[in-house]
């Protein structure tokens, strides 16, 4: 069962590789091989393992994670190959570490320079910012019908978020919901862009890179150079794209008003409006003026907030308060259920909630308090498993950061990049700054990485159960 | 019966400037103002205070929170007047922050030169670090006899650690057991430090400085210019000291094999024993060889896990791993119960099995596990508590940091300038470092960390009651 279900999802991957791979024909590149062979690898994988169904077992939580984690390795092992095949990323681990980064929609990038990349290879690098996005497995199941009620749990440990309902009785129709809001909505920035005068190709890249809130740069000077209003329409949408997908899910069935009392919207929407009011004012002494700062500090807050990490300036050079401002943001992240990554503003919500019943039943024991998130009681479950994410992220981090420092001399600089890997923001401080890149790091230190930015997406759990022994003995 | 207790503090701290008084005295200093001014003004709030107990009202929990708030801002205030009156610290605020630093055994310095000082304000100064380190309000117990049942919460509000038990069923006695152990200590190290040639002057201070695990110097240099034998007797009292108090009791009491099974004592163990040597293996490539290393990173390890923050390198200038893993013991700290800060190694213990255990009930929904600790189950409330704790831990160092970057401009050093004084260290990197002191930060900058200090020293919840209106209304 596990491994049909990566079956199919090598499968998918195969098909997808055609995309980049017309793309090249369309623009006359001489790049067919790179597409051709990565794609016939996956179907050749894929294909025997969706043969062996032998013992149609059912899925358990255990089970979710494990395929999960092992279709994101398997995915990212063959979407590296086009990129070493092209030549244009020669060595196998920055080419890793490049898809890793791309399919995690993390936008940290090995490249020193990123304009000299043929179309083709540029599209394959940005369209693993949008299969990622949503994620490939709720792709697969949007396509696929007719899975067993288990499927729930792959479902449950692919989707961003510290809980997941359906949003409709069958998953598959959840699915495939989700996958229509989500290329709607790309659809409609991409017409957005040409209307502001990009190309095509540019347009339909830029819309990949927003909706999987990702921060691939097609430019070497990120979102530097762009016009104000192609700027403003990037950030309105990474600033939607980051939003609770239930938000888009209520405002179709037309429950606008439930919409938009979700506690984790709101609480989004008032973090955005006071980073971005705080940091321009912060802003004014350097650029001159409130009126010029809002923007700059508009599209950053979005961008960090929502895990892009595209730029419209190097905020390596902004005051300290509002670099404290945009590291702050980008360990909280998006909302659970969107594309972006970070702890997700309901998981802090949630926990931020029973502490304060902690607290309360602290100083006055013989009261009865339960905590509340979206008007249900928080479950003990979710307070556990909130907490256990918790915890295992500081440790994840402090790890990180240690091995990191064996590698590169500047503690700062590594504990940005391990920040800015795990919530799947892509830029950072320092050394890893937005107008800086990765390429300086050792190939170590950029698997590490790689493993870091697998674990911020897949958030944590899937990842770990993997280093169990007794995850194995058991399959 | 709130203003009783503080006003007994004050009369205590009105006796206790007597000492440094006579210092001056003794070596024919002109300072016997500074001291005799405080003084009077202590004993002449005091005393009214400790005729007011119109109603005799028990203690509960958050009394016992309020009054140990309010002595120990009390307390600062007056300590401070020493410093302003005899004109070596003229700024009152310079004065406070340096008084909180020392009763909070944090030893951050706002003087850029210390040598200077004279003999009775330089003893007053350290003085502090002793009267701090086991806490005021204890040493008001150890004294005063027949207290209600309810001082055991004024006893908890102001120990260290997640959980305190009296050791012996009266608690004025567990309050003496606590202090006799201290000044053995102190006078031990002491005579230790006169056999390696040190003056009696600078042996009583030395002793003062490591019994509180302070980190105030007696030099410029702070521990750098002292013979390897002076430097090793002080690491190894930092590390006695950093280690909870029980261990001492339980060894006094013939249970040795008792002591050396408790948790936090061996996981402390552990820590140090790792960090010094990940740390001497990390320096051999700056400074020659693993025998050169190993002694500067013993120091330096313990120094820090204590929360002292002596030094006796420029750990400023070491590699980025070492400076990785002071900054983690920074954070963690020593054991409950100790004259030590931080988090305290017995706190995250207990953060880590519980989570530990929500993770195995994760996976295993159906199994029922308990967490334990020293051979207890965790119960509900202490958990809540840690969490609590850890929770508005984060909130404060990211509060505090944000608010310094408003008035100095590197986000790194007011980083590392929070988490050295919520974490009762002193020193920490980029501007704070070692041989840096807190004198460039503005007077509201001074201000907000002395304010950490205490809520780091107190463990939060003492001071953060204070600002809930309700509390006062119901005194």
């Amino acid at each position: 069962m596990v491994l049909s279900i990566i079956g199919k999802t090598l499968i998918t991957e195969g098909i997808l590789l055609v995309i980049p791979m017309l793309v090249g024909v369309g623009y006359s590149e001489n790049n067919l091989m790179a597409f051709l062979v990565p794609a016939l690898i996956a179907l050749g994988i894929g294909f025997p393992l969706t043969l062996l169904r032998s013992r149609d077992r059912s899925i358990y939580i255990k089970e979710g994670f494990v395929i999960v984690a092992l279709v994101w390795v398997f995915m990212s092992l063959i979407g590296a190959l086009p990129f070493v095949i092209s030549g244009e990323i020669p060595n196998y681990i920055d080419a890793l570490f490049e898809t890793v980064s791309g399919f995690t929609t993390t936008g940290a990038s090995i490249l020193t320079e990123v304009e000299s990349l043929s179309k083709a290879i540029m599209f394959w690098r940005l369209f693993t910012h949008w299969i990622g996005g949503m994620g490939v497995l709720v792709f697969v199941l949007a396509l696929i019908p007719g899975h067993n009620s288990g499927i729930m749990h792959v479902f449950r440990a692919e989707s961003p978020g510290p809980t997941v309902g359906k949003l409709v009785s069958k998953l598959t129709y959840t699915a495939r919901i989700l996958y229509g809001i989500y290329l709607a909505m790309t659809v409609l920035e991409m017409l957005l862009l040409l209307i502001g005068g990009n190309t095509l190709y540019d347009s339909v890249l830029l819309s990949f890179t927003t909706a999987g809130t990702g921060g691939f740069g097609i430019k070497n000077t990120s979102a530097m150079d762009y016009s104000l209003y192609t700027q403003m329409v990037i950030a309105v949408f990474m600033f939607l794209f980051g939003i609770n997908f239930n938000f888009y899910y209520l405002i179709l069935i037309k429950c606008v008003g439930k919409a938009f009392k979700m506690e984790e919207v709101r609480w989004y929407f008032v973090m955005i409006l006071t980073a971005t009011l705080l940091i321009a004012i912060n802003l004014i002494s350097q650029v001159g003026n409130f009126i010029k700062a809002l923007p700059l500090a508009f599209f950053q807050v979005t961008s960090i907030s929502s895990t892009t990490g595209l730029a419209t300036a190097d905020f390596n050079n902004w005051p300290a308060f509002s670099q404290a401002i945009l590291t702050i943001l980008t360990i909280i992240g998006a909302c659970g259920g969107s594309t972006g990554g970070g702890m997700k503003v309901a998981r802090l919500g949630i926990f931020a909630k029973t502490t304060a019943a902690d607290m309360r039943r602290l100083l006055r024991p013989k009261s009865i308090t339960y905590a509340k998130f979206e008007g249900q009681v928080i479950t003990p479950e979710t307070e556990r498993n909130v907490k256990a994410y918790f915890l295992l992220w500081v440790f994840i981090v402090v790890a990180c950061t240690l091995i990191l420092s064996l590698t590169y001399n500047d503690l700062y600089s590594n504990f940005s990049a391990t920040l800015a890997c795990i919530g799947n923001v892509g830029p950072g401080f320092s050394a890893v700054g937005p107008v800086q890149n990765y390429a300086f790091y050792s190939p170590l230190a950029k698997l590490l990485l790689s493993f870091v930015m697998l674990i911020g997406r897949l958030e944590i759990f899937p990842i770990l159960v993997l280093f169990f022994p007794r995850t194995w003995k058991r399959l």
